[in-house]
């Protein structure tokens, strides 16, 4: 069975990622990271959602001291979007970019697939509704395959592991229909910056992800089971 | 001042490029890895290096659970020598090639670079008396600056970090001369693989050295000093 390495956040788009991978034949192991990031709510959604597809996940913990980002800073305001999303994200890298963390992230996935004989390495970014960070765009993986070729033991061999990125050119409504159909427990996935108890709707990562549902028509599972607790939690 | 990330693993080759980077006028912050080798003696002798150097180092500890080398996995043997180094090196990629080493390193560094607004990042990296190792070839360096430029917010607002590797075409002969100029403490420095009290003079990394300082005419001050601490503890 051809083997592959998955980068799983336990957001919408790696974890359709992920069951987009096991349905072409590939026995999936899961790549989680614990880079200081705000909160651990996405930590725990990526292990929920690599056990329900029964793939083996590793968590990494890896120190980025210097952070320089607002989703690592906790002093520094993850941006609220007040209008048309598409709009404020055209023209600028939001303060939640966080340097190098797509090369950072690869270069592990590189080293893991080479130690296990891998072809594949699958990472769900995406560059049409998307916050505009650098490394989310086709040039930057093709340049980042180009590396691989000729910088690993198992590049100059011509067995050269590919990193794969099936929904770069996709809108978040075709990721969201090709997650359903592939029965990607979307309730258990988490997106949003912030940790609360639910999404806050208003960073760039919960506003592209209402996009999604609202062009596709169909409710979001996670912001429905969420409406569900709040009310079992309410008194009778 | 100018700043610069200098990649230090605290042998011959990256020591002399921290001190090239330091006469060139830089301002240099150390980055030190732990990332699971043999022994802890590079990693001392990198932190005795960075302070005679009276420059900033940070240890980062990471992870490669994965292994797949023999510098990670003490089951595996360090491949000994018998022959001429260069006949030996020639043809092979040695077991203690490291999946993805560098471009793992590297990828910190770019995130350190551009969180701290530095203009370069210096490796030590040399493709002329080498182990073979394909990420320490000048293409290699070329593909990743094209990745900076790409996939960073200071690459595409063209400011870009960029990768100095001011050794790679040097032989290791030319690199003691050059550091014995740059006065580089070399009897601080730790190049073998295996952690003993002394070099094991049969590895790949002390054959090179070993080559280096025998072209050059020079005794190694390390094996000097080594044989002198040797005789200090003989019963007279």
């Amino acid at each position: 069975m051809k083997k592959a390495v998955v980068l799983l956040s336990g957001g919408l788009d790696s974890s359709t990622t992920l069951f987009l991978a096991r349905k072409e034949g590939y026995s999936c192991r899961c790549l989680i990271f614990d880079y200081g990031q705000r909160h651990q709510r996405e930590i725990k959604a990526a292990l929920k959602i690599a056990r329900i597809a029964k793939c083996k996940a590793q968590i990494l913990k890896i120190a980025l001291p210097w952070r320089g980002s607002s989703l690592l800073d906790k002093k520094l305001k993850i941006p609220q979007l007040n209008n048309s999303i598409t709009q404020e994200l055209n023209n600028r890298i939001p303060t939640t970019y966080v340097p190098a963390r797509n090369t950072i992230f690869l270069s592990y996935a590189v080293s893991f697939a080479e130690a296990t004989h891998s072809e594949a390495i699958f990472i769900g970014a995406n560059a049409i509704d998307y916050s505009g960070y650098p490394d989310c765009r086709p040039e930057y993986f093709r340049i980042f395959n180009g590396l691989i070729k000729c910088g690993t033991k198992i590049g100059v061999e011509d067995k050269s592991v590919v990193i794969k990125t099936p929904l770069i050119n996709m809108t978040k409504a075709q990721i969201v229909k090709l997650g359903l159909k592939l029965k990607v427990p979307f309730e258990c996935t988490w997106s949003c910056y912030k940790g609360g108890r639910t999404p806050c709707m208003s960073c760039d990562s919960c506003r592209l992800r209402k996009k999604g549902f609202d062009e596709t028509g169909i409710e979001d599972p996670l912001i429905n089971s969420n409406i569900k607790n709040q009310n079992a939690r309410l008194p009778k």
